[in-house]
């Protein structure tokens, strides 16, 4: 399938994220925490994506903080394909650079750009609507993968759809039906804001919405020409860092151009604003993994509990029960999430979850700052 | 008051108790629990009669396992002040041998039996029934202390009384009302087991009933009279304990000696059987310490949480939140227990908390005997 040699991934891996304290802290935030498996979700993404592109066609774009250990982590990766972002920026930085960098390579690069700290189920069949996308993006398109809403989840951003696209066609499929014919790409009308739980119903309802995964793929040079209409700024500083990073330009000068860059989303600053997307409808088993409550659409037993760790639970149902250090015992609990890791402990019900935040800035304000 | 001058102490410190766990372990029962202060729960009790009892009167009926412990923690209590039970028997051979033993230092001895292992919440209003019982005792009667209940627990035994006794005269009371007429003793016609919800609202609202606090008070030598007529064997054995104690028996004898007691509480082998029993009517904020749920009556926060230890709790209400070990941090809980020890955390709701027994006995099954 030779739509694969031209495609460069882009895992987002600077996140901080203190939606999963105190799993995770400020020196370890969520897409280094080992959530499904033994494996970090930046691991779990990487090795998702492995068989279809090769190590050294894989960027990481992330914090100062984090680039020591994510270079540990994944030593088949070049040093010179790690975007390290001395000011934190968002998304379309980091988005821009990589477009650039694939094309200094490869004049028909396709970038795969991948959240790091997401879940996926089904591997196959995420890879499966990935060719697809893929295939789409070669003609230009530029492509999100959405998925099919399987409940009125709140915590989501929407995208609505409308008529199908024509069908590309892949002189290098196999016989038979082709991926992109199961998957078929369909226009994009909007990009919804996280909807209230009486319009997340209606939503599910409709038919016509699905979940912004936050998985884009498109050509580097069609990001790059969006890039220059909707953000101009973005890339002339995109190429002033190319051209200091090839003068060998000190770690401040470099700042310096990081920290002329816009602090603007993929979403906002092109998404939203361009025409002629496009988003493949997916069902692979999928969750942004948003807080502790999201772990609850994955339970490990047949009482409907996440279960991680040195834990008994009895008469236990609805729970996520992750002890990192320790034993955990739960009685008679119902959807509640207790976390046991060395030196704190949380328990909070499963519906509060999204407001760990705000204990985590409660925790802060109250000095704290060896728990965070 | 001189009728002190008669009194001694026996604490019985002899329990076992899983109703704790994790804080309580297979070595580190209950009363060795600090639950509500930095002192553990046996601790308590012995300060709190010290003001009237000194410590060479004060013994202590415990395991072998915990004697060494305990005779460290209190080094003003003679060691020959010790009931070591090399097998665990149950309260009445206790208090036979304490009775036996206080009799020989004075034939004129008053035993105050108090279990080691509960809470008392106003020492001031606890020593002036105390008072009264001991008074009471002076005279031959068999005196318990019955608390007042102030809602319908379903996890005590009930005394049910009836008239007022006569009125003792204390020569040596100080003018004005006599402790001992604001407690009148009453009559008891009847120990109660402990009852279902409906009927423990029914005592409630009769008045009657009291809460049996398991502390006694009488004379040793009538308790020991009234053991001879209902536990013969008993008595005989007590004396053949002392006999073989005075000719320095090896440990293995006095240990045959233990052996030949019969294994039965003092309200069993004696309270429900012998007549003219009173009992004293008390309020002196009261609680068996039966369960985590107890100390719910007992908060520490003006939202009714009991919390000990380094916990934050945010919108959280009804709760126990006890760590020895670490941070705990809650949101939004209500009405949950949880415990953070070392190597061990419990989470589990108010309401089940006299379960915990069998979570024990499921850990035990499974083999974690470590946790135990």
């Amino acid at each position: 399938m030779e739509h694969w040699n031209h495609a460069h991934a882009l895992l987002l891996a600077g996140g901080k994220g203190t939606r999963f304290w105190p799993l995770s802290r400020e020196d370890h935030p969520k897409q280094l925490l080992r959530l499904f498996s033994d494996r970090p979700l930046v691991e779990e993404t990487y090795q998702r994506i492995l068989p279809v592109i090769p190590s050294e066609r894989v960027q990481i774009a992330t914090s100062t903080a984090l680039s020591t250990r994510l270079m540990a982590m994944f030593p088949d990766i070049p040093a010179s394909n790690l975007i390290v972002e001395p000011v934190p920026r968002n998304t379309a930085p980091c988005i821009a650079v990589a477009a650039q960098r694939s094309l200094r390579r490869d004049p028909d690069a396709i970038l795969v750009v991948l959240p790091s700290d997401h879940y996926v189920a089904d591997r196959a069949a995420f890879l499966e609507v990935l060719h697809a996308a893929v295939v789409h993006a070669g003609r230009r398109e530029i492509v999100t993968l959405g998925v099919t809403p399987t409940h009125p989840e709140t915590g989501y951003g929407y995208i609505r759809f409308g008529e199908f696209e024509e069908e590309p066609a892949d002189p290098a499929g196999p016989p038979g039906p082709p991926p992109e014919v199961r998957h078929r790409a369909r226009r994009i009308q909007a990009f919804v804001e996280k909807p209230d739980a009486e319009t997340a119903l209606s939503y599910l309802k409709a038919g016509r919405y699905l979940w912004n995964s936050g998985i884009f793929v498109f050509r580097a040079d069609v990001i790059l020409d969006k890039m220059r209409l909707h953000l101009p700024d973005l890339v002339a500083a995109v190429e002033d860092l190319a051209r200091a990073v090839d003068e060998g330009a000190s770690p401040d000068a470099i700042a310096a151009v990081w920290g002329r860059m816009p602090d603007i989303s993929i979403d906002y600053g092109v998404m939203e604003k361009a025409d002629g997307l496009v988003v493949i409808p997916a069902s692979f088993g999928w969750s942004d993994v948003g807080s502790w409550r999201a772990l609850t659409a994955f339970p490990t037993d047949d009482r409907d509990n996440f279960v991680h760790g040195r834990v008994v639970a009895l008469e236990s149902r609805g729970n996520v029960l992750y002890s990192t250090h320790g034993f955990l015992a739960v009685l008679g609990l119902d959807n509640t999430v207790v976390v046991v890791t060395r030196g704190a402990v949380l328990v909070c019900p499963v519906e509060r979850t999204q407001d760990v935040k705000s204990l985590v800035a409660e925790l802060k304000k109250r000095g704290l700052d060896e728990l965070l």
